[in-house]
């Protein structure tokens, strides 16, 4: 079985060979930490978690940097307006790194929530800012940059290739909008790589050009050279990334290094809720915070598996309603399987005939190795599920059986598809006071049959296990934790 | 009422009055993360956490800074030798920057897990290489260091004031280790502010001098002014970073800036094991992931608090055991108010006189105020619950009453020193499996008595709790979750 994978570079699936063997270099891009993060976040970072999850399952030593853009950069596509970071900062009355900081800790909560892997390094764009510099520096001596008043731009007429990602060089028009800064560039396709900080710019740094700050695209290409080498296997993103940053950063690293970036360049595709695209102005944006309260995190890592990474994702209540019920049914299946594991063996061989697992296992590595189909793997599991379930009803299953049935869950759903955790919560079932509630109505009863030795041998179990109960002269009866 | 802090530069306690009104800037010196936290760190950060806390609740607006040094210093007091994030990362044959990661993220889980607030920033020292080699700039310039092959020394002879914090001028003697870094220096009290990168330096920059990385000191000077100001009001750390660290922090940024660095210095005292210096060499580190198995971490924080940050902590299992058996007591005392919230309200005037929360909450603030006193402050915690407790077994408290001591327990106990959550688990409490256990018994024993309506009824009430009965062929009785 071979690994194939679509590469937006050359816009098909192509079988996948690492540079190094056994060795995978990935680099996906991350937040920008001005604000908590949505269901968008949650479907970029899930599809490329499953990613790692599946290489590493096959072998593959996964070296997965994920930056965290805490340069806020600037509004707008054309790269001019305002930083984000400060803005947020103003509104909050706080410095741009506290924002920084709070709105980090606030993503990597959410994205362990989502069972999603922490990467190897998360590199932060503050903290190799002398690296940007450097290549910054490197571009300007090879002529593929010039500088404008303090500012450095790469000039896209340099680099014949640049396109190649995307299939396109041109920003979609917005003109007029900051027309002084604009004429600094020799052609509006060119793309700023530092910026002179105007005087309100609390993030800024000394450089050879000017106190400033780097510009959008810059920092990928510094961060994953430092970590992965100059060229490297894997770069991802959301597919609204292609253009401009992703062929800026093609554009900037090969022109510096001479060397192909990345080999392979994947891409998720978006999220929209009710069939709309997801936006401030729509007010449509999921929060993930808030989705988490209504759903469980792994039932949202579900929903959006459900879908494969480069479809769109359309966020509904009934959808995310029908994945709670889908996972549900799923871990049920193990459930059962691990309290069967409890019991005395089964009769094995009448069931052993409906399960095949070993065929199971060979179609869910084949959907995974078709360009990541998570999909498909998750119907495997359902397949296999209603089997289970099947020979689980006939008792039909050995101990070692059993085993084994709940290994593939394990391993399948679990360590490559992150759904099937190994302790599964006991869900559904009733809390303690709902059976405290149970045991006195019970009591109750007894003691209208006058059973008084049972009554009380009620009364002083529950005092074993710390609990008081207490009659009241009314004949009611309540009950309190005495330790 | 005013509160007074121990300032170790004047070695007196000092009433406490920030530069501006109403704010405070704090610094505290954080880990090195090239291994998991101990009990020293959960002293040093329990401490200053609680200095936090009670600066906030008496309204300072604090700005509260903790460094993450990721650039692994030099083992050994002298600045030489092996740099620690490189042996760990060839230990782990991994890049430093993912050890970094690795610990960084280990310490925040244990810092979470004992509910000290994280820290408003938390810096990166690769984070700030630029703002460190401007600094060591601005001293190159001032005459106050000197560069020797690449490297470059704090000149102590031109700062007349060194020493003035520990009393010390000279690391104790470590001679002939690295003989021929040490002739670079003019003195041997010198200290290294930028260090040329051998070969295998993994972790290096370029600057003015070389290709190298930061000295030990300087981070903390750079970043503490970043965010805080060339001048601020609390400067934090362990004793043992009295000298050299904070001594040279004091001079680098004094004779950078020609204006006092720091206020108010604060030093935690150290944590013994049985009486013994924690070291590796005796092999008595208590790491916190694993104490945390034995103890609940508010179980450790407890302890901590119990002695006064200045003094030492032993630490024993005794200790703890005590420790946990005392918090569960306050803990009991606040589950009980909480239960009597629920019921109906007291009958008031007999208990009432037990009570003074007012006058309680007077020698709470006071301790505090008594140089962050929280032993003091945990025993006025104890006095009143006992108060308490005598006035619940008398049901002496109106509603509004029981709320009112909630609130002071959630105030002082809770907010302040952070041992009393808003919601208390429901420790000691049996589990479902031990309450089913019992249900099943009473079962077996009703349908001894021939009780089939109320058999039946114990069954259908467990199944809509979500339990399946079983009986077998046998008489015994088995249960299962069925949802």
């Amino acid at each position: 079985m071979a690994l194939k994978l679509y590469n937006t570079l050359t816009r098909q699936k192509e079988l996948f060979t690492p540079m190094a063997p056994a060795k995978v270099g990935m680099y996906v891009c991350g937040p920008t930490v001005y604000g908590h993060s949505h269901i968008g976040h949650a479907k970029s970072y899930v599809s490329f978690d499953v990613i790692v999850r599946y290489l590493r399952s096959r072998g593959y030593a996964v070296t997965y940097i994920q930056n965290i853009t805490d340069v806020g950069h600037l509004l707008g596509d054309a790269n001019e307006g305002e930083d984000r970071l400060l803005k947020q900062g103003r509104l909050e009355q706080k410095h741009p790194m506290e924002i920084a900081e709070a709105y980090t800790r606030s993503y990597f909560e959410d994205m362990d929530a989502l069972g999603i892997l922490r990467p190897d390094i998360a590199p932060r764009a503050t903290g190799h800012i002398i690296e940007q510099i450097e290549l910054i520096k490197k571009l300007v001596a090879g002529g593929f940059a010039y500088e404008a008043d303090g500012s450095v731009y790469f000039e896209v007429a340099k680099d014949t290739a640049y396109g190649k990602l995307s299939g396109r060089k041109t920003e979609d028009a917005e003109t007029g909008t900051r027309v002084e800064t604009k004429s600094e560039k020799r052609h509006p396709n060119d793309f700023a790589l530092w910026k002179r900080a105007e005087p309100e710019h609390i993030m800024r740094w000394p450089s050879p050009w000017s106190v400033g700050f780097p510009g959008w695209h810059i920092e990928c290409s510094a961060m994953s050279m430092k970590y992965l080498g100059e060229s490297f296997d894997i770069h991802g993103g959301g597919m609204d990334n292609q253009f401009p940053h992703h062929e800026c950063e093609i554009a900037q690293s090969e022109s510096a290094t001479g060397k192909p970036f990345v080999k392979y360049w994947i891409h998720n595709n978006l999220v929209t809720v009710g069939g709309r695209k997801m936006s401030k102005s729509l007010g449509n944006t999921m929060m993930l915070k808030e989705t988490f309260r209504k759903y469980s995190p792994v039932v949202v890592r579900f929903f959006i598996l459900q879908s494969h990474y480069r479809s769109t994702l359309d966020f509904t209540d009934e959808a995310l309603e029908g994945a709670s019920k889908g996972l549900e049914k799923l871990h049920q299946t193990v459930r059962s399987v691990r309290e069967a594991m409890k019991l005395e063996p089964g009769r094995a061989a009448a069931a052993e005939a409906l399960l095949d697992l070993d065929g199971a296992r060979t179609i869910f590595l084949e959907a995974m190795d078709d360009d990541f189909n998570a999909p498909q793997a998750i119907a495997v599991l359902f397949d296999i599920a209603r089997d289970v379930n099947a020979g689980l009803a006939l008792k039909g299953f050995s101990a070692e059986r059993l085993a084994e049935i709940d290994r593939f869950f394990l391993e399948t759903g679990g360590q490559v598809l992150g759904l099937i955790p190994e302790q599964l919560e006991e869900k559904g079932g009733a809390d303690v006071g709902e059976l405290m509630t149970l045991m006195l109505d019970v009591r109750q009863e007894v003691r209208a049959n006058k059973l008084w030795k049972l009554s009380d041998a009620i009364r002083d179990g529950l005092a074993k296990l710390g609990f008081t109960v207490e009659d009241a002269k009314d004949g009611s009866t309540s009950w309190r934790r005495s330790r």
